[in-house]
């Protein structure tokens, strides 16, 4: 194919996207079409000839209208598009690239614009951008306001999704002028921040490196009731921290009450020990189903963000109840991890304390797992599990415990992790006006076969298995399958505890199953789906064009397979 | 339209019903034919005609195959089809004939078939009938089961859903004899047990008469947060008990325990009083909309099987814990109703002991109803209030409480109120293979405009209201509404009481919603779906194709409404 991209210069369309600043409606236009294809990871990166598409289409007709324009931004560089599609690291140079046409500031002029007011400038490199306009439109708008007015290096640092073409390129739309030389940030002698991570076994297939995000084969992950400690998929946040237990301590401080209690791995250990198996279940999960109907923001999960787990530990209840805390159905309990970002903020994240405090809601602050000591990557050396509820919920490496009459303020628990409509998008969200998300709801998951896997048909039937959990506490009695588009459906074959392990409301673990389906005699190729229900009779929804959320959380929607069949 | 009806004679048909009885599987199709048109109900009448058409399509495939059947069928009466399809009464003379072309038999004849090796017969009127192969298929197989080797008389006398033209023929087609005259039943002598209904208010719209089970108009339903007495709908499974309060006594039984607790309506009060605002919704509300997509069994149900009212009473824990009952996850507590059938069976249900137990669950043995004492038709004096649960576990007119190892074994327990596949039919069901429906799942239910209503457009926008709930005490978080075919959804306003009322997990009330949604300019018509999310956020299913169940509860489906549009 003769690509455009012999004659389009990288640099040139960096140029016009400065040209085109002008135009605040064609600028919307490129911006939104970064936005859809970002991804904070590296998956975006394969999205790059899309968006290249759009950068063009747009570049062709602006060229249509003017062809003039084309001439005015020859004095650029020679990266090509096509370079760009297999990643550039040289992009980075844009921002360190002196730009002639801009003017040159100081960083006591960033630090003036700082608000919505003033506008918001930040530095990156020797850039100087004016982002007013995009901090809305951040997936993490408080977050992006850390570094307002000041060099947003440090933030990148950590947080290493923003190092892609998109991103980069995104930013050097919003250029205003160039950084004062006497005035530039390095990281370079900062300490990086990765370095301490801990080893993983390669069958944990990463959505993102840094944080570590991955998760296992899905035909592996129901191989086994309880899944392995090395095969449990990784949801960080930030860089794993290096803790010692000889000196750890977890602070649990009441709002309002001056002594705050401090509890060493041995203080914890000396009380109840209890054991609770329990799924941990990330609020992405399956999200690459969802992201396939319709583009998201977000990790692209598949369907093995999730593991159940033995988790022992001692209950949050009886820690707190030797405090004198009591129930109190107004409060919460802060959870706040000692994994920091670059300002020195905790990940933290909320839940009821009315959950915390009941003993049938088995809560734990939680020191093994599968009885091993917590891995670094899981929490070491204690972790919150708080069975029934988002992954997100479930801090890990924690560093203090906070009873307070408010959730807490932490960007994951008001700025992530919650759903919306599918008619909100990133212009119409409000953050404020969606709880939090604490139980999840029912789904399941095929997880054998694989799509587009060639399938033994035998006596005419193939097999099929997968998991299926609902939060809550709630247990899961039925698995439907179909393969005619819900014409038949065939009721799985359940794998899951009893009764008198999960009674009513404290269903914690998850449902395997497996089901033997007929297929119709001719067919080649079908499609199979996936609902449960759960003890509520709760089912899941069917599509995802109806429960589609720009988060890409709670992707809980029959879960479909393609497959061909071998006779 | 010249109708076949004029030639062919009912009776004829019965004839031919019976000589058909000897070819297993065209009787099979007969009965599965009775069997899906079969409501318990008046509206099954209105079916009379398909149902007819179907029988006919039956006899005229058997005529061509060997027309020399007819001729052998000539001796019968002369009710036409016809006259059956406005329902002729004159259907019941089946049983009151003497059926020259069978033998006679002795009611101990009779007796001596009442179970599965001997055969099971009944008998009605003066015929006898061998119903074997028929009971497995009956909705409440046990319940046939109390008539075996028996007059059915009595029963069909409190359970008159049976007397409909589809049921007595049904039953005509087993029929294998005559009683000798001597020991002929009668019920003319037996006291009406309907005599002594309550009267009830007219905008109750009546799905059965006897038992009494009446649903306010929608539109009406959404006028108050709180549900008024005289529009709360009715679902009585028996006559309603006359009970005197001043010898009313609730008996609370511990199993194992010798002494049993006698507590009057004095006692009760003396109690500490609680009150809790709750909804009670039928199992098979909205049953219609199911029915309407593939015909399930069960009263005609349209949204307003649900009512959201303030319960005043106390609560059984309370009532337990002082006599040192103590929560156990594997118990149950039985609720046995002072209704009972003709073989002094009470109605009962049951619910785990951990719900009633949990203070936080609410659980009320409730004296008052928005202030008022309970309505007779409301479970006068006691009736016990299950928050978040399906209506059938609250049972009116509480005579019993006991505390078992096992739930009860009540046919409303056991063979009623279970969801099950899409594929299970009725020749297929296993009622032990699914819970009791105990806590409900979330719904929604457009309940203005009504479906073919004219509705006005303002400003290009129309107005749409409706209710949502979801059991287990999840609140209602978001309601979105479509009329494009869900390309766009709207965010409705919820008016639901605020999280210090009804923290997370305690969200017992309904939430009224409403929104103004943009119509297409130029349609002319639209379709209304609304869909809820609640706080776990489960959300209701596209569908009722996929989520239909034999005996049509759970019917949370999308509610979907048509309306023209006024310009």
């Amino acid at each position: 194919m003769a690509r455009l991209s012999t004659i389009l210069r990288l640099k040139r369309l960096n140029s016009l996207l400065g040209i085109y600043k002008r135009s605040p409606s064609c600028l919307q236009s490129i911006q939104t079409n970064y936005r859809e294809y970002h991804h904070d990871h590296d998956r975006a990166r394969e999205n790059w000839w899309e968006i290249s598409k759009n950068q063009r289409f747009l570049l062709l007709t602006a060229g249509a209208i003017g062809g003039t324009i084309l001439t005015l931004s020859n004095d650029f560089g020679n990266a090509s598009v096509e370079a760009a599609e297999k990643y550039d690291p040289d992009i980075e140079k844009h921002h360190k690239t002196v730009r002639t046409d801009l003017p040159t500031y100081r960083m006591e002029d960033v630090a003036a614009h700082n608000n919505e007011k003033t506008g918001i400038w930040v530095t990156y490199g020797i850039g100087v951008y004016d982002i007013t306009e995009f901090v809305p439109k951040h997936p993490g708008s408080d977050k992006v306001m850390l570094g307002a007015g000041s060099a947003i290096d440090p933030f990148w640092h950590v947080f290493q999704q923003h190092n892609t073409p998109e991103v980069l390129t995104l930013l050097e739309t919003f250029r205003i002028g160039n950084l004062n030389p006497e005035d530039q940030v390095s990281t370079r002698d900062m300490g990086d921040p990765w370095s301490g991570e801990p080893r993983r076994h390669p069958i944990l297939k990463p959505a993102a490196q840094k944080p570590f995000n991955a998760e296992p084969p899905p035909s592996i992950l129901i191989d086994s009731f309880i899944t392995p400690n090395e095969f449990f998929y990784v949801r960080n946040h930030l860089p794993v921290p290096e803790i010692d237990e000889k000196t750890y301590e977890l602070e649990i401080e009441i709002e309002g009450v001056k002594k705050v209690t401090k509890m060493t791995l041995k203080d914890l250990k000396k009380l109840p020990k209890h054991s609770v198996t329990a799924v941990v279940m990330c609020g992405g999960n399956r999200r690459s189903d969802m992201d396939n109907v319709k583009k998201v923001k977000g990790l692209y999960w598949g369907p093995s963000a999730v593991g159940n787990a033995v988790w022992t530990g001692v209950k949050l209840c009886d820690v707190l109840a030797k405090m004198g805390v009591k129930s109190d159905e107004e409060k919460h309990v802060h959870f706040e991890g000692l994994d920091t970002d670059p300002t020195s903020t905790y990940y933290a994240a909320s839940i009821p304390l009315a959950k915390a405090m009941d003993p049938r809601g088995d809560v734990l602050l939680a020191y093994e797992m599968n009885g091993q000591p917590l891995s670094r990557d899981h929490g070491f050396p204690v972790r919150a599990i708080v069975p029934g509820t988002v992954g997100a919920r479930n801090v890990k490496w924690l560093g203090k415990i906070l009873i307070s009459d408010k959730e807490s303020d932490s960007h994951w628990q008001q700025k992530d992790y919650k759903g919306f409509s599918p008619s909100t998008d990133w212009d119409t969200v409000d953050f404020s006006k969606s709880p939090a998300i604490q139980h999840m709801p029912v789904t399941s998951a095929i997880c054998y076969p694989s799509p587009g896997d060639k399938v033994k048909v035998e006596d005419g039937f193939i097999t099929v298995k997968g998991y299926a959990w609902s939060g809550g506490g709630c247990r899961i009695v039925r698995v439907d399958l179909t393969c005619d588009g819900g014409e038949t459906w065939h009721v799985a074959e359940l794998e899951q505890e009893d009764l008198a392990k999960a009674p009513p409301g404290r269903a914690w673990s998850w449902t395997l199953w497996s089901a033997k389906i007929p297929v119709p005699k001719k067919a080649r190729e079908v499609e199979i789906w996936s609902k449960a229900v759960d003890s509520n009779y709760n089912v899941q929804p069917e599509s995802f064009k109806n429960t589609w959320n720009l988060r890409g959380v709670l992707s809980n929607a029959y879960s479909r397979v393609k497959v061909k069949l071998a006779k």
